[in-house]
């Protein structure tokens, strides 16, 4: 990166609401591995990135390796000093608006979630503290808002998708912002980008004023992934758990588009809880779609869950074709249900108390190859909880591919083994293979892609 | 109270953003002496009585025994069920929107700093740790707001004045408000409702939006000190050093009006503050005023300071009699002074981390006969101490005057000996004899006030 | 006047909408009697006076005879230069924002209605026209809002009142304030100060925000009465019929505090407006109201119209004695019916267009010695044309007692001679007599009042 | 068009402050062609038309041959019924927020510049009173706003353009839009939209809120030229000279992209203005830009410019290829020197008054074939002069081209001649080749072009 441009550059927040105490303060000022500087400088760095266009995080933190931030406490609150910064995130040496206000949201995520939060008496070893957690730190970050009716649709889907696909999720965005409803991602490229902007446009037409771009993204991501501009609010969270936990907490319907493997792990993983006989009557409408050219993708999709979790597994989500207004029509009339069951059980509308969330969706999965091999995959087990385990493998295979421990432990170890039941393993190797061929599973840098695990049955 | 009226009602908060987890509400529902619930209904039935005219907690605790005060969690958030509640708090049957902001204040607030900041890592046991905690209480009810210049004027005083003093407050804080100033004070009537009254047409005047009037109080006083209407902010810290190290920390300059007991504590407070040698070169305006009427009330306090902690203390304040405007040209005039030294230090403008406050400030007093007969009042102190020990001196009387627990220990053992040298003990005497003169020491309940202690030379 | 303070000072309109074409600058610059500048000269004055306790006009406009003001075009708009003004309008030197905004509303009205409107299509020959005219200046003032819901209360009564009576007001103007309801009024001091003062309180306890206190004045009054300064939306029509047109067009319900000829007038218009048969069936609540001092005063205005009137007038009004919540909750239910009648007919919140008000009422009245002396106040006439012509009998009162051009025809020609019925005369006389014993009628300066009037019988 | 769908409506404008009285909805509601009604039906199907892609104004008049709207007064102000409209503007049955706004903007103008100001005392025979016209236009519809620094950059070119340049355009918005500058174009499609929706973007990453979208037409191009839905200020003028002196009295600056005989047209209107003797001093950015692809297109203008106004109409803007960053940069430069300009010389930064605009340009020219015949188009007039008149050739060009009475001319008559100086003839032969060879010139429906005038030397 020869025509690399750094900047070096003094941010204040503006209009924001973020004080430190000097303890505050001397703990973020604390440089050294491990501390949470380091974490700080990561993300810091990933949202100086923002718009740019690299998803290999390790390029990103080896290009600017004497990026430094230091934090001073001063009359008007708190001030950043950036050295070497990524020229792309100002223009004319002013840095932009909503950079600056990410940096500043990274800033009180990781002061609260690693400096407070963790002493607090929330018991971390029960499900009901995770959730309480989760809860805190999205209050923390003041992304529940009571007093606003259900409209926060998730969006999931790919990063790295066609131009196409992504037209398309740019379309559907347009016609939920038509309809009012706010966006919610993971708050980097592609399928977490499309549906923010075609919103931002709507919403400018429906002369909607906040409207809202929620993008929730986790340390380990976040490189990979770079908040993408039109986010207006973003939540870091711990891992990859929480963050999951807070889209179907905080999120009232979810929409997926063509993704790659870490798209499987979140429809999994929504699939796991909604199946859970707890959640049988709670409303949550679902939707899956693409453009016309995406069929394949869909229907490969709807069968792999055919054929492991059952068409129970079917009823809850729908699929829309090629159909943005359509969608849109849909989700709308979804939220209408879940704001009408929550009414009727008393229950919040800025987050699903009465989601039941199993343990073993919560507890973070370590992507070891032990723990990979000893996934039970068999379909005698309760279909809640073959999701939970396809969702742990699905994991793995994200971590293999694009987070840095994962992709160490492939080096060392060779690729992961994946056991199980044929009447999984073989629609689990049919899909992965699609998505190879679909080139929906990329390796950072662009690389051809090498599978990070063989699938045994 | 035969005509007592009542009524019973469900409040939601409004436009507001607190929002409680499971957990919370649970642990706010759990009645029981003792826990937090009986705190939240007492500062609940307090704030009810705003605009009421007892002083006297006692009487409107019992008053009002069967009040009752429940917690939901609902869908747009959480509501309180009020039951026999009074009925001046609502207007044809609905709650006074700054009574409802307030009951949710309170709510914040206790939820805060009992559940959860007791357990943060903050270490009570110094100095600095108690100055996070204050920090921390202040953060969290949102009264730290970066980038805006120095204008919060505390004003101190009594709760029970004249009619000719109350009107002057009101003149000096309508002067304050035409020159932009903001108010701080306890939160209750008196002194403590006529510059924010003043203020309030003075910003009407001046087409401010956002004029702020900050009320700072503890459980222990609220009660007594309902706080008045016109509070748009509402803080409830735990305990009274915790207040007066709020009100320092967060005011730019303050200005005493007459007062008894309890703004003597203050008044000493804050000179024992500035004459530590580090806070030498820190500017903090503070002026000493009234109407033309309370001109002894000033010579005498003025008198009292030069006889106990000499002329250097009286170099810290300004007399301004009978002048409402040139009291607010000299205060705007001071906070210029400190916008300059904040910016200069690089200190925030929304929290005076410079001053130093010694732990004697810090700890709470206890005033049991033994604490109060103990208490080393001797010209030979260090100025600064022996203003910690005076302050010390007059919270007792404070609390033997009007506080529960005060009032049952004077009733048990009689009334506190204060010892000291003749030349600390003869002003003091003197000083607390033209209180009792003035009528400014009250009893609840408006009996003739029969000292609850002796001054032992 | 030897200590008059005076002042050099420059302001532009703040955040306002005001701009000026170069031609109306020249317009305006042109100085000279009879011109538009003199008229705009005579209204800033009065306006910078705000605040000032002198109710005669003379002599404010002899005290500022060297007072100045410019009107220049610059880069932000228009900026206007004032040399020679009361120094009271400044506060160390910068003018209050309200008084700005009303220098900046006159010369809004002023250049609008002077200068454009007259040579509008609009035909000042009928009523329709002259409604027209009313409303084309109120909206150009931008006074008419839709959406909005009836709560303009009009509050109508004497400048210069009572102590007890003034505190009355207030509490009134906080009743209705607590109620959410806004107030309109001629914008002076005493009745026209004291609701708005309480209203605002109220406000402020509500968190409303965009309370409305709308004073309506015209160029003949305003230096007798200046605006005060709570009055956050100004507006000067042209003469006291538009004036009062637009009082009833604009206001939803009104009402009556006691007052001298003057608000009689004002009863009267309204009374006579609403007894005309097409008026039948349209709700428009109307309080007579004072404190309990007052009943004499109500008890004597009641009789009068009993008298002149009769009982049917009498069914448009209620009195309430002492009693501010109740007249708050009277008016806000007379509201009620006033959105249910609107919206059933299709007629616009923010403009009366209903009300048949006839031609009698919209002619200016010129009160020349032989126009008083030849109006036909004689019981046989039906009900609203008597109730028109007692109108133009105060009204010519008003002009002989405090406007330069009936004192002046007082000085040259003597009392104005008015004739009548016995049946009409006598309660008339009974009437004035009352107010001058009461000393509601007052001479500009404080001299012993001597009657402008003869009631010939 | 079998597949149209329509449907039936009843809008209100919500937020707004449009008010209109009796007779202003009388004169509305008044059908009849040539009435004022004719003229708001067909801006209203325009309006309603936003987004839709038919540039021909007959096609969509005629099909909506039975579309009707009825205008009526009601209690929140006034309403509109719709008949038989176009479905597009509706989102689930509702109208979009911003289609809305738009009818009741066009509702405004129309009242206000057919019915109102015709009989101001504006005298329309002056220069002067044309500009006072125009700034009466542009008040009322609230367009000029004072204590704003000039950000205000109209973006002129043609409606139907490339892929390539639509792009080109969007980015180069995006620029202007990341240094809070605000767009103005004639609000159709193509150029007229691109800018607007990159700007879009760029306010939301810079969390700008309010940013404006201006889009100023005319009656006789609404049609062919819908607004697109990101204007968020429309504003209709009565023809297309005032409409041209409203862009360069409320522009700061102009960018001209690539167009056609309307984008030609406008250019030499502007250098016409700015090489008169008096504009000698004044500041006014002009950018002539393009992608790469546009080269030809650019640098055949300017060698247009250079044949026929000479070298010294080139000094007068700036050419910049392929570089949005750049354009954005020079024109924020540019700004910079308006404002030190018209601070320097108190001129309105909201309209442009020291800019001197000849009567030859303000009056009207009706592209007779005898006007068009009789146009001097000689190297021997004075520069300024020679671009008027070559203004008025392409204005008649255009006109021929898509406005309605114009193509009915040319269908009688046959093609314009247009007579000159072969040194003016021969560029413009050229240039006119050019734009039908690069498929600038269009006809309404997408028949080949062909040429509806004949350039004789």
């Amino acid at each position: 990166m020869a025509s690399r441009h750094v900047i070096n550059a003094s941010v204040s927040p503006k209009g924001s609401l973020e004080t430190l105490s000097q303890r505050e303060v001397q703990q973020l000022s604390e440089a050294g591995s491990g501390s949470i500087y380091a974490l700080f400088r990561q993300c810091a760095l990933a949202i100086l990135n923002t718009g740019a266009h690299s998803d290999n995080a390790k390029t990103i933190l080896e290009a600017y390796q004497d990026f430094e931030v230091r934090i001073h406490q001063q009359d008007r609150g708190v001030r950043l000093e950036l050295i070497n910064a990524p020229a792309d995130a100002f223009v004319d040496g002013e840095m932009i608006a909503s950079t600056r206000e990410m940096l500043f949201s990274a800033l009180r995520d990781i002061v609260y979630s690693e400096s407070e939060l963790e002493s607090l008496r929330i018991d971390l070893s029960t499900s009901q503290g995770i959730t309480d957690y989760v809860f805190h730190l999205l209050r923390n970050a003041r992304t529940l808002r009571p007093g606003v009716e259900p409209k926060m649709v998730v969006c999931w889907g790919g990063h790295s998708i066609s131009s196409e696909e992504y037209k398309y999720t740019k379309k559907v965005g347009h016609e939920l912002g038509l309809r009012s409803l706010d966006i919610c991602t993971g708050c980097g490229p592609g399928v977490m980008k499309g549906p923010m902007k075609g919103a931002t446009i709507a919403h400018a037409k429906q002369r909607i004023i906040g409207g809202r771009y929620l993008g929730l993204t986790e340390p380990g991501i976040i490189a990979a992934e770079a908040p993408n501009p039109i986010v207006n609010e973003l939540v870091i969270l711990p891992d990859i758990e929480k963050r999951l936990e807070a889209f179907v907490r905080v999120g009232h319907g979810v929409i997926i588009f063509p993704g790659g493997a870490g798209t499987a792990e979140e429809f999994l993983y929504l699939l796991g809880i909604l199946m859970h006989p707890d959640n049988k009557d709670l409303p949550f409408p679902v939707i899956l779609t693409g453009p016309r050219s995406a069929t394949p993708y869909l229907e490969q999709l709807h069968a792999f869950i055919s054929a492991t979790l059952g068409e129970a597994a079917q009823q809850h989500y729908q699929i829309i074709v090629d159909d943005p207004a359509e969608v849109a029509r849909q989700m709308a009339q979804g939220l209408k249900n879940v704001k009408q069951f929550r009414r009727e059980r008393n229950d919040a509308f800025h987050f699903n108390w009465l989601l039941k969330i199993e343990e073993g969706f919560q507890r973070p999965f370590d992507p070891t190859h032990a723990n990979m091999a000893s996934l039970n995959l068999s379909r005698d087990l309760p279909p809640h909880e073959l999701a939970a385990n396809l969702r742990r493998a699905f994991s793995g295979i994200v971590a293999g591919n694009v987070k840095d421990k994962g992709i160490r432990l492939i080096e060392q170890y060779g690729p992961y083994e994946i056991h199980g039941d044929t009447a999984v393993m073989q629609p689990l190797d049919r899909l992965l293979q699609a998505f190879v061929e679909q080139h929906r599973m990329k390796l950072p840098g662009g690389a051809p892609y090498e599978p990070c695990y063989r699938v045994v049955t």
